[in-house]
């Protein structure tokens, strides 16, 4: 089934009105008919069944009729990537979104990539990977913030899993196993360059860090974001065994 | 500093005459000067430094000096993966080999993308891919072939990690724990549409077939393929705790 994220509030046969991008995809593209049925969440509400409805010409719209599935909140985990090159930072946003993080935090490094992140383009991404995933929520992109102001502000209940590709680190799946149990997580990723080390240094020395190798292989970022964070469900997240 | 892969035998002081493309990207691209050191590996003869040299004008060659590392085999992992389509196949290589995956098999499935699989530049990206890493070795990557072929002709010694979405399977992490070590390991990713049910049964079927969950959210293939790799990697590849 289709499935839309919906920035109104959801309730029992209140028409929602669709944006012209969603009637396109819903009418044109998806050749859905009135009555038709989608799945509606707006992150809030629960996800809700709701059926095409034509409100006055050329408007569509939404009516929802019931929730299929009531709201749970994700596991509070924040991804924190680094500023690197278009592409790959897409497909961290994307992988962000299916593998479950809440939010994500982009950070100005030494070794950033300088150029702009776009950030409605990054928006999208992640709705649509929200949607297709099946999460009842979309990640919060924030705007880029630098590595120095992120660390001083840094709430210490929050642990902060960095992962160190200088190789002093213990495995991830180690760390994660053997510290002790936290409300709330991060997940910190550097550029294609790494930290520097006064960088390295600044980030172990903040409170609540958690240094984590990955491997003895150099990873890229994008990889190193989807691995971190895999690792993290299993051990914390809703990946764990029973 | 610059790692190439090489197809020739590396032996001290045996010149090789160098590709075309080799000789534009260390030439022209890097602008590596004679003598300049570069880093070279043939997935045999361990890991060469290797100085730039003029063969016969116009071209140039490398001069092995010492070994770096020596050749040491990487975890016997195959990864076994259902043709998606063509940029998120690529991701798929790029990453497998990233992730240390000894073998790629590309495998036709009933929802598979009909389009063929370009193996050079498959071939390519696993090669940049492992010069990047550090790896020393380059995966292999075999022709499409059929599911059906594969599972009829399965080695029941090595073990085929399968990454079930129909939600029945125990939690990957948990499913990896608990079964017995084996020597060599498969892991099998299917299509964006996931395995048809005749599929499945057949998959289960299969002697060492080992069913894994990744999750509550409905993975894209490739980040399921780059999620199996770092749990495989994290519970019985290079990537353990001590």
């Amino acid at each position: 089934m289709i499935r839309l994220f919906i920035a109104s509030n959801l309730s029992a046969d209140r028409p929602i009105g669709l944006e012209k991008a969603q009637t396109h995809y819903l009418v044109d593209v998806m050749r859905l008919a009135e009555g038709g049925e989608v799945a509606v969440f707006n992150g809030r509400d629960g996800e809700w069944l709701a059926r095409l409805t034509r409100m006055s010409r050329p408007d569509w719209g939404l009516v929802p009729t019931v929730v299929a599935r009531p709201q749970l909140p994700g596991p509070d985990l924040d991804l924190l990537v680094a500023l690197i090159r278009r592409s790959r930072l897409e497909t961290v946003v994307e992988k962000a979104a299916e593998l479950g993080a809440r939010r994500i935090r982009l950070v100005i490094t030494e070794r950033a990539n300088p150029a702009r992140a776009n950030l409605p383009r990054l928006n999208a991404i992640a709705t649509e990977a929200a949607e297709q995933t099946g999460r009842m929520d979309v990640p919060e992109i924030l705007a880029p913030e630098s590595l120095a102001q992120v660390l001083a502000a840094w709430d210490g209940q929050r642990r902060l899993m960095f992962c160190d590709e200088a190789g002093e680190a213990p495995m991830a799946i180690e760390a994660l196993m053997d510290c002790p149990p936290a409300a709330s997580w991060a997940i910190l990723i550097g550029p294609e360059g790494g930290f520097s080390a006064s960088e390295r240094g600044r980030i172990r020395a903040t409170p609540g860090a958690l240094p984590a190798g990955l491997g003895p292989r150099i990873l890229r970022s994008d990889t190193a974001a989807i691995s971190a964070m895999t690792l993290w469900q299993a051990q914390w997240g809703d990946w764990r065994g029973t």
